[in-house]
């Protein structure tokens, strides 16, 4: 029986442009037999899709799609029923005890899906990564997991929309994936907020009580140190068990934190895009005894927790870098802790269930893994480590997993490298870069609103800023293939240019039009083609671009002059200073994770195409000890965005009958 | 027949080591066939306890119990698999679709469960609720529901620690009860917030743009208005579909809000302890372009959305609701509307999924619907409606609902009858009023630290204070039955003091001893046949203490001199212009929400037992329109809590092995 599945599976594939010539061979080789049972199941709730042209709203085509019940994309897929938290019957959380059990597996390939600067017109890189996958599972018959990042409500509500991805190639529900998903950003403003309002706690009793009345309180009723409160006293270098038995001086040194009120970098998150509170004044009760402090609100997904999510590698890594977050400084200049305050075993405690990545499915049945989502433009933009792993073990050898790299490659690409894998020890197989003519001529120098029309000129010069992305992603030793998506107004000219003239300045492994929007996993199925082609006939040879071991002024110099194209760096204000402190304190080994605009391979988010010459600014730098990564900042960085004055709530409405969600889009 | 049942019954709650001993009677009695069998699939989950004496940790006792999947106890008590959404394996939301369903069913007897005025001995509400619907199932096979409030996380981490109940009388598991839940609190808190950055937003765009661009954005790219849209049109009077259309002056009357900032009353809400957000002032950065302006954070179970999910019937009603809020006035002085920034309904779709109830267990397997709970000092501090009505439709004739009514009866009780049943239409058929020898003791005048002590004549002079509060509820026209819940340290004179003095003053029903803490169900069998023969014997003839056409300050002063004792009222500042004024817009109607201190039946904390001969000072007085209630205050009210020295966080942590959370209570 399963040969004879796996023989229809051959022909297919061979009436493909033949990718798998050797599959014919596989009914001979035993050990493959797992994997075509596989396949079989797989295709209980994989399917293709009837395309309506013109293409419905995206909301019309989710709205229309019916999905299976959660639990059988997860069966398809390998995820035993006791691995399944479901949330929902479209909804579920994978425990991470999956891990363990396929520990001994072999792992499918590691392809990350990244873009070009990115342009007002849109590009379509989650609309890539969702079809690419769609077209290997429901097409092609490889198991293919898209592993991508929970949107923020901000944008949802705001300027951007959704994430679901567009057209025919969507994760559904939409409304569920867009709104709440399983809660982990809000869990995330939970544990933040508790730290915030911890230390704000901290600072007003320590200004209000003597020593004796801190540690007294402190230690109320306790016989022994409770073990949060060991940890502190094991810094301070204090082993006695008993309350009792600490010296005056010890007392003080444990209950006084004296923590520095203009120290204070931990800010208050909420996952909406609110700009009155970029910068607020607190404390101005009456019962505040005029401790008011200056400080401010970012968007969730801007917190250093969501960093350290998508970051960790399990719950006890998770709750030790929690602990070793740095959220100010002592009068004396000590680094303040959210362990010295106390607060990281509950935090941790609030992240429990968001530390399980969340199963969802495409609009044709096929597995997706939505996990974590830090802010590209301060944090590292990529999905988490744990979703990526769960995914690769999942897919097996002849699988995929597809990873979304946030904003342009050298934002997203990089930092997946340098920070994801240097973190992980995952190693990429490949990358898709994604492009569109129309982006390219804005980089060429044409209005939006002139984008969709012919003009190879301005083609040509824009096409500098694809180039630069791959040839800088083969510095890292993979592959990559670039998916050109389609619109309507590319013409055959524009098309064949671009393919022409990044073949041949780069040696990109393959340039492929893409029609996923317009017609779901079949309009993929040649980039999905090249995309095997390249993870099975190119050895990848990843490497970092830097060593942990270089000075992290090295580490700046390189990625500024190797992916942005830059002529050198300048530290201005304090930075040169600050950088050498963080090293002295023993934080030259980590990464580092650039804060800058998108739109430009520069600081500048004017310079389009691929600009040289420039010298990168360094105007502040910041460490995040948590999450492990140094973080230069290239110019002013909004961590709060606005809302325009017709907002996408706008729109939003639901029917009260149905329960249905009007005008997310 | 019904008391043929019963007598099976009683003899089955004899053998309680066998529950189900006597089973076979039951295939005697036809007419029950249908009750029979839910009774015998109800035991199909429902169990007794082998309680240990000294009594484990509260954290013990929970982390040793197993749950049943809660699909499991779904089925047992009548819910069907399509009418449930898991969340996990022992959380699950209730479909609202089920009261379709079951709409013609008759229902149960509906209990609520108040108590005398709390003192910081702590003296069991919820332990009661629990315990008394343990007793009821597992015990006397009942089907019987708890219905309770989702406690904030501010308090589990701060001073007073979680809410699952006590001793053997738990809602397990309790770390997902104390977090997140099914993340409701986090739904209101996401709407709360997104329309306060709407308000702030709209304001900012007000004031930097000229009604012609204000409009052209707002109507940008539109055939016709959207639907949110035409709700505003309608208020103005503007009948037009097609933006193109409207005159000048139409486009500036619908374009600009012209909110003063001012009278902005909507806050930000947070579900943290956070005492230094009481009051900030916003607008600081430098891109605000100086609008600053003062405002703060609640809690987030203070917030008005949180007292509209537990006030609403439906879906629908929770949208119409949620339009209604008003968040400001205009400089002109008309209201001005969540449905006039256009943001109600995304309120609503953020808040779809939480207008379903949450299904829990108890320890003995009994179920529990965990829904709303609004903040009872300045809301009305009951749980959901929608959770009562679904219980009482579930537990079918001889079954019940047991809702908790937060602090004191004149707080609880006094709201659960005038807002909750005058919202609902639902007829209470008892109460339970929850008492303990040491918070009496401190109503007569003693120390906490004393409170163990033998002190008859404290007690005796404390009486008053619960003796109070059955005769007002009296007023209403329900049973009352005493549960005088049991210490190690009351002395049988002092219990035997109590059952005498309060029943002979008062004429309730019964006072029993209760001691579900130590015991489980087992513990408080002698309290549900007391509450079965008071909703079986006595005819409850409910009506409210006012009518809905009593002017505002009638159904101020029948509360406070009916239910507190007062001699009369004071209206300060501008609160009688203020009455006025609301019942000039329309709001007379609405019922009174005090918005008063917890711990005496005066508005003065400090004036224990049954104090009389008072004037109530009314300080301010506030409208929510959306919730349809009126709040006098009568005092400084915090919606703020703050965190202690050594809050509850302090000893929480996490088993990064096996995700174990500890310490909490």
């Amino acid at each position: 029986m399963p040969g004879k599945v796996d023989a229809s599976l051959s022909s297919l594939s061979f009436s493909l442009n033949e990718p798998r010539a050797a599959l014919p061979f596989f009914n001979l080789h035993c050990v493959c037999f797992c994997w075509i049972g596989f396949a079989s199941k797989m295709m209980s709730t994989v399917h293709q899709l009837q395309c309506s042209d013109p293409v419905p709203s995206d909301v019309e085509i989710a709205q229309s799609a019916k999905p299976h019940p959660i639990h059988r994309v997860a069966e398809a897929f390998g995820i035993l029923s006791s691995e399944l938290n479901p949330y929902g019957s479209t909804r579920a959380k994978v425990k991470t005890s999956i891990l363990m059990r396929l520990q001994n597996s072999p792992p499918g390939k590691y392809v990350v899906v990244a873009g070009m600067n990115p342009t007002p017109l849109g590009e379509g890189k989650s609309t890539t990564t969702i079809g690419l996958a769609q077209s290997l599972c429901a097409h092609l018959h490889r198991p293919a997991f898209a592993c991508i990042r929970q949107p923020s409500q901000g944008p949802t509500f705001g300027i951007k929309g959704g994430a679901a991805g567009g057209g025919y190639s969507q994760v559904i529900p939409m409304d569920e994936f867009n709104l709440h998903g399983t809660g982990d950003i809000h869990a995330i403003t939970a544990a933040n907020n508790l730290l915030a309002a911890a230390i704000d706690t901290r600072i007003f009793h320590e200004c209000t009580q003597s020593d004796e009345a801190l540690y007294r309180r402190l230690t109320a009723e306790l016989k022994n140190f409770t073990p949060i409160m060991r940890k502190r006293l094991e810094k301070l270098g204090i082993s006695k068990e008993n309350p009792k038995d600490l010296t005056p001086e010890e007392r003080s040194r444990f209950a006084r934190l004296n923590i520095d009120p203009d120290t204070v970098s931990w800010r208050r998150v909420t996952d909406v895009n609110d700009r009155m509170l970029r910068e607020i004044t607190i404390g101005q009760g009456k019962d505040e005894k005029g401790l008011t402090r200056k400080t401010g609100f970012d968007i969730s997904v801007a917190s250093e927790l969501m960093a350290i999510l998508a970051l960790s590698k399990d719950l006890t890594d998770m709750r030790a870098r929690f602990g070793a977050i740095v959220v100010a400084k002592s009068v004396s200049g000590e680094l303040i802790t959210a362990e010295d305050i106390g607060c990281a075993g509950a935090m941790a405690a609030l992240m429990r269930d968001a530390i399980e990545p969340t199963l969802m499915q495409t609009l044709e049945g096929t597995p997706v893994l939505v996990h974590a989502g830090p802010f590209g433009n301060i944090a590292h933009g990529n999905s988490s480590i744990i979703a990526d792993q769960i995914g690769l073990l999942l897919a097996g050898p002849n699988g995929f997993v597809l990873t979304e790299a946030g904003f342009g490659a050298d934002i997203g690409c990089e930092k997946f490298f340098n920070i994801k894998c240097r973190t992980s020890g995952l190693k990429p197989d490949a990358a898709v870069v994604v492009a569109t003519v129309r982006a390219l001529k804005f980089h060429g120098g044409v209005e939006p609103s002139k984008a969709g029309i012919e003009n190879v000129e301005a083609l040509r010069e824009g096409c500098s800023n694809l180039i630069r992305h791959i040839l800088n992603i083969h510095k890292f030793g993979i592959p990559v293939i670039v998916s050109l998506n389609h619109f309507a107004t590319d013409t055959p000219a524009e098309l064949e240019l671009v393919k022409e003239l990044v073949r041949g300045a780069t040696g990109a492994f393959d340039v492929v039009v893409s029609k996923h929007w317009a017609k779901g996993g079949a309009g993929a199925v040649e980039l999905a083609e090249a995309v095997i082609r390249a993870t099975q006939n190119v050895k990848a040879n990843f490497r970092m671009l830097y060593l942990d071991t270089d000075s992290l002024k090295t580490k700046i110099e390189k990625i500024c002059k190797e992916i942005y194209g830059a002529a050198g760096v300048e530290y201005l204000n304090d930075t040169a200073e600050k950088l050498e402190e963080f090293e002295r304190r023993g934080y030259g080994s980590f990464p580092i994770c650039m804060a800058k605009t998108q739109y430009s391979f520069s600081h500048d988010p004017s310079l389009k195409g691929a600009p040289t010459g420039f010298i990168v600014p360094i105007r502040d730098v910041r460490v995040n000890c948590g999450a492990r990564f140094v973080f230069p900042f290239l110019g002013d960085i909004s961590t709060m965005p606005g809302l325009p004055t017709r907002p996408a709530f706008y729109g939003i409405d639901i029917d009260g009958e149905t329960g249905v969600i009007t005008g997310l889009s």
